[in-house]
């Protein structure tokens, strides 16, 4: 088989074979087929698509071009929720604990932030000590002890995805459906789950900018867990303004540590329960999503998923005292507030622009490689649909150098805006597929 | 600029400007743009276009990659005629010589055989001692003293083609009529030409199979080149059959100086002299297109035309004598006729597979490097329209390996059918574009 025949094929449209796509994704993870020549394919992918059973060939190849995790030894029905990222999106750090101390195990292995989005992996690591490079030795023994391993991608996991991806990120191929259903599904699948709750976004701050878009990809990542033997459901989720208030990694932490402690913004608290509680069905604890809703809700009120997040932050090297003092967590010498223009009700809140702030602040990143601060960050001090008076703060800014904040704040200018009536308030979950 | 905005502007169809074609073009020519974007930029222009303007600033950005050469001293309208690709078109070696012995100066760079089409370089080559690697300094004093250089492209001509031609070649990205046309235009018009004749060669032997295809990219070609100052016009002509008798290197020298003898098959002479007399009209030396097919064929019945091959060898260092003697030619030291099984009309005779015969003989190449045997090839003993006896000869192989020889027999098997009823005469030149 060669490289060129592949490319040509999938040039004029053609669907690929199984052989054909292992061949590609093989050359990937030996380094045996050129760079130049898995970049001229990838564009062809972009262009001309994949069927659903490529995209399924393209992740069971990704899946094999590491290792696929044995959990079967750890009790129980494994879960994991996976986002497609957006921004203020920390609900990782509420379910996990909530999921288990409810009897479901949560093998979760995250990502960095990148761009106008956040990464559960740099919000971890906010919490003083916090070790999120675990073996998969360390991980399964996370899962006994705590019932959540909260970890980076090691390298034995679908390391064709981390060359292709890398790949991607340079060549302008991002942006494709097939391509980015198997980037997450294989490396989701590789973790040795048995079920899988995604949490699509939708909306101006979500990679998907519309409904239509983000359901499709929801069907294509559900097609293929179901496919491969791992329970999946999706939820679409919008994204147009931040969930919650806190952006910014110390920031989120804290923000988790209310909604576990029964306070916390509405949306997230909703968007936490909705996702928590399919977790559950899932995991085979709950007979339905309102019994899954009623124990979750418990557990929040007992404090047992608070007690859970003070365990799982113990076990992974974290200083648990963050969960009863969140001025134990990162701070910013340096807060401003953004005050509204004048009086009015609070319409858009944007996504984006409030991301790149917070990438400005030093937040977040655009490249991979570089560092992040884990104190800064953006504070919504009111949400769509407040009231708020004139000079009332609209954003608070955590900083630490004055040069970032007044970029951001350039940024920001436009981010809010102001309505002479209440708007009607959009919904939250628009969609689910399962 | 960033590569990465350029890739993703044409992913998503739209139209690049002069500056971002320039700043691929100069990353290409300098190295400064890594492979794998260039082969994701290469397969969003195959599969999203590019619109005339796109295609003349990119071949304006690979002309400028050089030098343009400057000819403004060589007297006369410097006129070269492109062939597209072809099996057994050797067109070139007959009309240099006959319009530089009408008065018009041709500076001819050309290329090598690749895949199932010959070049006419590797023509030249079997020629003893003819050099085709002249200096620029060497190729205006070729055209001073015989009117004609004959040449392979210099280094200073168009090098960001040689390295985007070596990129489409292994990423699938050769099929795009932006592409080629940015290709071929660009070296014709750095050679510092003043006009230029195109044969877009059309059918199962060629690289465009439709006419309509074909048509699309005379109609690019030409319009580039008179958008640059150098007057282009095209012709398209029939490639389903071989032009000719001879396939292989020497034997094609040999036709050749059977054309200019006065003699030659009949399909070889008519596209040798429709593409002559339109050079020499635009060559300002024949008033018309008819005038200009006169002063061709008094060229050929005088022996001028022959007269000018013979000085044009000498001059570039080949043996003169192989126009009185084609025996001077390398010959191949076996011949196997294959014969037909039985009587009737020969209908097709297949350009492609007579092309791929002649490669595996030995004559050509699938890989640029590798070296071509110049006494081998096929000679077609009949066409298209012929009537022969069962047992009469189709095709004869010459041949200097049996292993060789036997697969490219069972490669001809096929080559050739044979009808009951006489065919009716497909036309040779089938379309113009000026």
């Amino acid at each position: 088989m060669r490289a060129i025949d592949v490319i040509v094929r999938k040039r004029d449209g053609e669907a690929l074979s199984r052989a054909e796509i292992g061949f590609m994704v093989d050359g990937v993870t030996h380094g045996s087929i050129p760079d130049y020549q898995i970049a001229a394919w990838l564009m062809a992918v972009v262009l001309r698509g994949m069927t659903a059973e490529e995209t399924a060939w393209l992740t069971d190849a990704m899946v094999h071009s590491g290792v696929r995790v044995d959990l079967r030894d750890i009790p129980g029905v494994k879960v994991d929720k996976h986002s497609t990222g957006g921004v203020g999106d920390k609900t990782s750090l509420i379910l996990a604990p909530l999921a288990a101390a409810c009897g479901v195990p949560v093998p979760m292995m995250s990502g960095r932030g990148l761009g106008h989005t956040g990464g559960t992996l740099d919000k971890l690591e906010a919490i003083p000590g916090f070790r999120v490079t675990l073996s998969l030795d360390e991980m399964k023994a996370a899962l006994r002890r705590t019932g959540v391993a909260m970890l980076g991608q090691t390298a034995q996991i679908a390391p064709a995805d981390k060359t292709l991806y890398a790949m991607r990120d340079v060549t302008g191929t991002v942006e494709s459906i097939p391509l980015i259903s198997a980037s997450i599904m294989s490396k989701k699948i590789a973790e040795g789950i048995d079920a899988l709750v995604l949490d699509v976004k939708t909306g101006s701050g979500a990679f998907m900018k519309t409904r239509e878009a983000s359901r499709r990809l929801a069907e294509s990542l559900v097609g293929i867990g179901n496919a491969s033997g791992v329970r999946t459901e999706a939820i679409i989720t919008a994204m147009d303004a931040p969930l919650g208030r806190a952006v910014g990694n110390a920031l989120e932490v804290a923000e988790c540590i209310a909604v576990l402690r029964g306070g916390g913004p509405a949306d997230l608290i909703a968007v936490s329960i909705e996702l928590t509680a399919r977790m559950l069905v899932l995991g085979r604890v709950a007979t339905d999503r309102a019994d899954g809703e009623r124990q979750v809700r418990a557990a929040i009120a007992s404090g047992a998923g608070l007690e859970r997040l003070r365990r799982i932050i113990e076990n992974q090297g974290g200083d648990p005292r963050v969960v009863d003092d969140s001025g134990r967590l990162p701070t910013a010498p340096f807060r401003q507030i953004v005050p509204a223009p004048r009086a009015g009700y609070v319409g858009r809140v944007d996504a984006g622009l409030v991301g790149r702030a917070s990438v400005l602040l030093g937040a977040g990143r655009d490249r991979i490689t570089d560092p992040v601060d884990p104190a800064v960050g953006v504070v919504l001090l009111a949400k769509p649909g407040d009231a708020v008076g004139g000079g009332d703060g609209l954003l608070e800014l955590h900083y630490r150098d004055s040069a970032r904040r007044d970029a951001a704040l350039a940024l920001l200018a436009d981010a809010v805006t102001l309505h002479d009536v209440a708007p009607v308030p959009a919904p939250l979950i628009v969609d689910e597929v399962s």
